[in-house]
């Protein structure tokens, strides 16, 4: 597994930070539809949509949301940390061609607990579509053998 | 656009409650690992996630989470309704072949500032693998022309 | 299951409506192509369709009679429903970007025997893309234990 | 055009048939829910779907007849042709992992009309699970220029 792994907690430290930026497209609202189940016309029906305050169809909350899992699965801490908490605040749509970025900036390091809390926004251009928190639990380096 | 809508913040009381089912197969991990890049090999990866406290693959925590935008998006409140924030606790994990329950529950209906508090709890039998709250904004029933 | 099911057949009556809408993107046109194996190139050959009768790509059909098993299996009847038979006139050709309405209504409750008769139609706008009929069987609400 | 199309009405015979098979997995269900819409639990959800005659999960009819347009419109009659209206009667479930094999079958050739009608079965195994027909619109052989 430690070939996986890219920080162990002993490795980490307030103000680390990581990216992942996508494009977010049809073929992407389509899937997260089948996956979810979530087909609320507001993402799928242009008619119905245009009628709505976003006057058009948006992505999901959660699958602009689902980035900021991408940055803390794949990047940091990486694989093997443990995904303890997260909270969303959706403050603007996202639509279909949009870029978004999701940028995860770690607060507070806890050695001794294990726990690290972070900082996890989503932007389209200069505008945050999501803001929130992420908290995570990420294991001590092993010992040698 | 009122033909989709379900209710409008005037139908809705605390208490009201909805759900909604679904076995989360490879097929959904797959695509959700598609959509939000999240490769993570604790999801993806068995001889990995074995070695992992999980013991084997687990599905997203997000994954299982989009579960609760489908009851809020085409339930309870339904189309129209806007996602103002979320908060989820990942309380045990789900594996491929877990059929998870999404339950909304009405806490808060605030008819004047049209706003909608929800707990909201992903099961797995009787366990609860995500916990969390909700809140939305609902719009009022138009008035007849 | 009875938390899933919207409606018995003792619920039912001749002239209930409900609709699903959605519009047809490039992404579903390739992701039904993926599923059903359907790669005839007026769907996908933008070259080749160009030169057809249709002058440029178009839906496939079933794509666009799929709606109506949505609203059958999601809203009227809903969940719990048996399909028994389909019948589908293709009337007019279904481009992407179409925001397609699938209506479903009901023209004949036998609730001696279960059966269910709808009219299935498809709009784009006021045309009528698909005609047809669908029979269904519908279960009796379960006695009071 | 005339590069894709296989056969043009002058061409056509009754009797003439084509195949056309396909394994239904888990994606290809997530996709046609994705695509269509129809998320009834009976296609998505193990514990519902247990409790219903069919004793589990079955695919959508619809994703099952799909693979009668995939033979008509890549083998039989091919690339060219124009899908008047199909009949489908749904006999028996299908559920992931069967596989399907659609089996289209001319029995008139209207060569004066342009018209063609087929019987289109779906089997698995030995067993009909989706009976119909079909009508098409096949063009005549261009004369040389």
């Amino acid at each position: 597994m430690s070939d996986e792994v890219i920080y162990y907690i002993d490795d980490l430290e307030p103000g680390m930070t990581a990216v992942f930026g996508k494009t977010i497209t049809e073929a992407d609202i389509l899937m997260f539809a089948g996956a979810s189940g979530d087909t609320n016309p507001v993402h799928l029906d242009d008619e119905f949509a245009s009628q709505t305050m976003f006057e058009g169809r948006i992505a999901h909350g959660l699958l602009v949301s689902s980035l900021i899992s991408t940055v803390l699965g794949t990047r940091l801490p990486g694989p093997g940390c443990i995904y303890v908490s997260q909270t969303l605040k959706f403050m603007a749509p996202v639509r279909p061609g949009d870029t978004v970025k999701a940028r995860v900036t770690l607060t507070e390091v806890d050695k001794e607990k294990k726990r690290v809390t972070c900082e996890t926004n989503c932007t389209v251009g200069d505008r945050t579509v999501v803001a929130g928190e992420a908290k995570l639990m990420v294991q001590r380096r092993p010992a040698p053998e």
